[in-house]
């Protein structure tokens, strides 16, 4: 957690009057991505992990398919720039961020769009079912491993979870960069993601939704609020959805045959 | 709010069981900024005052200077489009998003940062100061003034405020976008920023403090935590950074000068 925080004096204002201390606030730095020697991008992040980011970004962005893509990845923590090469060693096109898409949730995001046609082939197909009490349990143990979070209220975390428990966690001060970091994690751990579930702190935007259909996740259980696209995008992408999971409490927005809960009963629309 | 949020049919389960119901969600669009007839970005965004937040993109991101650098500008809602041509008709390099920095916070977002001498230029000179607990008050009409986020959870929120209220505010999915939106609402109405206070319910990182260093905004007021990053340039650009505004409690991060509260205490330095 060194590396991921750093104490600063502040000044702390209530009811009582002002006091002067020193206070842990999130570090923010950038690292630069090099994909076969070109300058790909720099994210700002949470500077940890950073060959996990680089390797999700690449996996989450379609730049590469899984770990068999890369023939090398170099990264230097303290300068922040982590060079990957490829096996096809194919330099990325200088359009290749020329549809500027820059997405949001409550941030915003950089995401190379596929086309539409192309993310039909990304369908999730996993036909297993979780019960909604363990996805409850899944989020109690996601919260208490988000001790950055609790420590300064600086950052996102992001999980991914099979009925049993978590297998990959991160936090960073990018909704996306926790996400890309723990898909990076699988990729070079070749670690399966077609039948587990994306834990995420925050909202959830049709953006993340296709760093979900890359990897063929099957089910996102979000502690916050989808829109009305990613749950569009959830629908069609054959991805249960699940918003608001807090407690024993929980929306599903999409696919709910993967949630088993008790039995459903209907209530008058409202207006 | 009809523009911004949508009734989708959902499942809501609790400990009482699984109910089908309609729920309102935030509406999440594209709008893209054309700049001089070029396509300079696309945003993913609540679709309402593309206007704004084409004006106050551009602004924010140092690519015009104000109004009066302004000569047509075309939002065509429906298609989610917006044109701007500017005085001078310069069309943006084809490298303007070359230096592909994609910043973070709760998500991402993409800046055109200058150069660390341009942002000297960017001091905030303003002199004002306000009561620790007229900031608190702001800060509940703030909240109160958040009807989308209430509705939905799906938003964030910013604002412009001097002292006796709040003068321009918005809501959007990106925590970014809510700024920009803001921003060229000033823009474009002549609201003079330089002696406002910028509220936001999101986190503060460092590409939030460009904004509003390019506004010359001199008091940023979050609900939320600062990194390192953006302590770090308010304490370099002259601007009172205050996070964790909550209640009657806050944390002055920077230049503290600005915010007058009771007698100040110095607290044993913790380890």
């Amino acid at each position: 957690m060194k590396d991921e925080t750093r104490r600063l004096e502040i000044l702390r204002i209530s009811d009582t009057g002002a006091v002067k201390e020193r206070d842990l606030v999130v570090r923010e730095a950038p690292v630069t991505i090099f994909l076969n020697d070109v300058d790909l991008v720099t994210l700002l992040c949470s500077p940890k992990d950073f060959e996990y980011l680089a390797v999700g970004f690449l996996f989450a962005e379609g730049l590469i398919t899984g770990k068999k893509d890369i023939k090398r990845i170099f990264a230097d923590n303290k300068d922040g720039v982590v060079w990957v090469e490829t096996v096809d060693g194919k330099k990325p096109r200088d359009n290749i961020l020329a549809r500027r898409f820059i997405t949001t949730g409550c941030g915003k995001g950089l995401s190379f769009m596929g086309s539409p046609k192309h993310m039909k082939d990304l369908k999730a197909t996993s036909d297993s079912k979780i019960q909604a009490g363990r996805v409850a349990l899944l989020m109690k143990e996601f919260q208490e491993r988000s001790l950055i979070y609790r420590k300064t209220g600086g950052v996102h975390s992001a999980g991914l979870a099979n009925a049993r428990g978590i297998v990959a966690f991160n936090e960073d001060l990018g909704r996306h960069n926790a996400i890309d970091k723990i898909l990076g994690e699988c990729v070079l751990k070749g670690i399966k993601t077609d039948n587990l579930i994306l834990m995420t702190s925050g909202r959830v935007s049709s953006d993340l939704l296709v760093k979900a259909a890359r990897a063929r996740i099957p089910v996102i259980v979000s502690r916050s609020a989808p829109t009305d696209l990613s749950v569009r995008l959830a629908r069609d992408l054959g991805i249960t959805l699940v918003g608001f999971a807090r407690g024993s409490r929980m929306n599903v927005y999409s696919n709910e045959r993967r949630i088993a809960a008790g039995p459903t009963t209907r209530r008058k629309a409202r207006r």
